[in-house]
């Protein structure tokens, strides 16, 4: 059983009507019960709760973390994200989705800026298989397509990815690297573009199958557990200096 | 159920007294027995059989081939390694070890000389986990230690691996990249180091675990289905050039 | 100085008069001259030269070696092929242009089909930047435009670039990895995608740019000199075996 | 012309008779003495100075920033690290030794804890090239040697690095990733292992050729100049979210 916990920021599901017309119970309800399934054990978890509803219990019991969060970001707070950092260098998977890009979390555990060009035009995008070895594009064929949704651009500010898994085109004449696999620790990191709120895409059965098929790639296998050393002797020695 | 087929040269166990004596069932009835579990479903294939022990029939019942080959690479006949290559291209997982590095099999898959630095010395070979993320690493420490191995050391002419999952120190001197990834098509192929067969490193707890976690890396999720159709369109007009 | 040799197939040009207008001095003509530079030690060579212009004497002399072909891979020589792989791995640069995908040298240093998604539909091409970092994308901005080209599309099957500097976008839905490059060896790959014979892609600037960019960039520090020994030393032994 | 600052925390050398009598010259003196050329303009700047001595005039004016630090990375500037990494993100080199693994701004650019295992033991490393045609190589043989260094060992905490270049042999059984490249935004990055202030390390020829061919490397061509966006677009409305 992989225990999943699907985070929101879940601001424009309270404020925008268009929005809450299409998620009526938040972006994070959308992907729990889309994902749904015998091997899953599901929760959700909203910026708004008591330490954005990421207690140290509920990340003990979190196999894979899934981030969804775009207008809020500057209102996480650094101890959680400093948790969460940490939690995936110890073995946390962690989905990142969309505007997640800009999150805290997921800038401090790329090191660059995280910035894209972008803009809002109702574009189709279609989503290319550039690693058809890859499980989480298990059961797709060549590309699937999302008939509107928001435009991000290249030159996406990220490391190159571990694994470049998919690369979408929009109408428009953008092309993004859309879905990217990163280790950190023993951590694995998924980061996938699509889902702008105001698009029914978490509906969407080829999105979901690819973040059903990430929480299984990033829960499989937590990998070794190395010593390390240096850090703690250093600190000791080094907090006596000025 | 992941089916396996484990193949060996089956050269050294019918003609060396010593070799004879560590592996009285062959290197890849040790690997069989050793890796064996409910979850695998094991058969094994040897040289000196009937297309290599790899027709047509067998590769259709194959979710991962396992490699072991030393003196007798170049009497593989071309068919059989363009069977089975083209097996890897289509999703089969392949797992390469110790000398079938220089396998037609494997390096018509990397495009290079797989050459590497080399002697018999009976040294130490310590194996460290250069990404505690990997499931191959699944369920390690720090390191696992041989007491006696061949050595082979840098540079190994590879292409740049995928990922590196292990680093090999050798008590003489040496370092090797001894647990590569490589995705080719649909294809996941794993290249391990280890095993003399001179020495029990296939009865090891640690060698054979990393080989079983391989096995199941190298099967999970055969990934997308592209459609191309270049080649075909090429072939039919190129034929007629001259 | 650096000396460089364009190999062009050299077929088309002499065939078709569509080509032979675009290119009256040849695809190779086009890219000797659009990349002169003081820096550059340019000469030429074609498919129906001796030894396809590719004598020991020439790869002598030739530190980065430009590649154009199409319909007429399947008349190359084995024995150039392997003679211009080996040159690679030694040190040589190469640089494969468009539907050299499917040459035999780039195809046994892939290791992999090389196929990928194509039509002819006379479509717009726009190549973005994806690794800013790069030299070889030095000079551009977030990307350039070709107005008409083939299309060429995902997934194409190669193995992951060592780094990924380009994606192109094509106007009727298609996204290609169109600038990659690889080590083999001690040697340095770039696969460029632009340069259909039917349109005058190699007199554009900033095409040309790349190419001559590249070249600086294959040719830069030839790295280190490693020895190696097991394939002498198994050589010598296994062809006493059969 | 390439201009380049060696950049140093510069206390041991003030506080610990060994390292004065080895580096009278403080380590950046060495370094800057050692990799001199008529190619490269250098200019040295250490940890005392008035903003560390890494003004806004300073790195407008370099082009290769080298980073060496140990004790006192807790006591740089927090503004000094993030106009450091903003340069890089811009495209000016970085090359960091040694300890400066632990600096604020490599950890920054990497998004891991940078840890490791360690030992002081006076051990004999020997650097293995793993990327014979990497330019950060040029004109090394297989591997060379450093008779007596600190002891770093696996799992080095860091990202996958984009290439992997040397990997180093230590006496006591450690191996280490000890020579690593990435490109984050625009700038490049080369982590370097040796160097403890107690040995004469920074006066050997190989150690010298390498930071020289990385310079030369981290340098050449600052590749394109994207234009983002959305960065600045969610800043403007997201300032008023709360």
């Amino acid at each position: 059983m992989i225990r999943v916990t699907v985070w929101n920021e879940n601001w424009h599901e309270k404020k925008d009507e268009k929005v809450i017309r299409i998620y009526p119970n938040g972006i994070h309800g959308a992907i729990a019960e889309g994902i749904r399934s015998e091997e899953l054990s599901i929760r959700t978890a909203t910026q708004d709760q008591e330490e954005h509803g990421l207690t140290e219990e509920v990340l003990d019991n979190t196999d894979v973390l899934i981030w969804w969060g775009h207008m809020r970001h500057h209102l996480v707070s650094d101890e959680i994200v400093e948790r969460v950092r940490k939690r995936v260098w110890k073995g946390m998977g962690l989905i990142v989705l969309h505007s997640g890009h800009f999150s805290k979390v997921f800038k401090s555990l790329m090191g660059t800026s995280c910035d894209l060009r972008w803009r809002e035009n109702d574009e189709k995008e279609r989503i290319w298989v550039v690693d058809p070895a890859h499980p989480i594009a298990e059961g797709l064929g060549s590309y699937f397509e999302l008939e509107r949704e928001e435009t991000y651009g290249e030159h996406f500010d990220i490391p190159a990815p571990d694994e470049l898994v998919f690369v979408s085109w929009f109408e428009g004449g953008d092309v993004f690297r859309s879905g990217c696999t990163y280790h950190r620790g023993q951590g694995k990191i998924f980061y996938f573009r699509p889902g702008h709120e105001e698009f029914p895409t978490y509906y969407n059965k080829d999105v979901l199958r690819v973040i059903s098929n990430a929480v299984h790639w990033a829960a499989a296998g937590r990998g070794a557990t190395p010593k390390y050393g240096k850090s703690q002797a250093l600190e000791a020695v080094s907090a006596k200096i000025s």
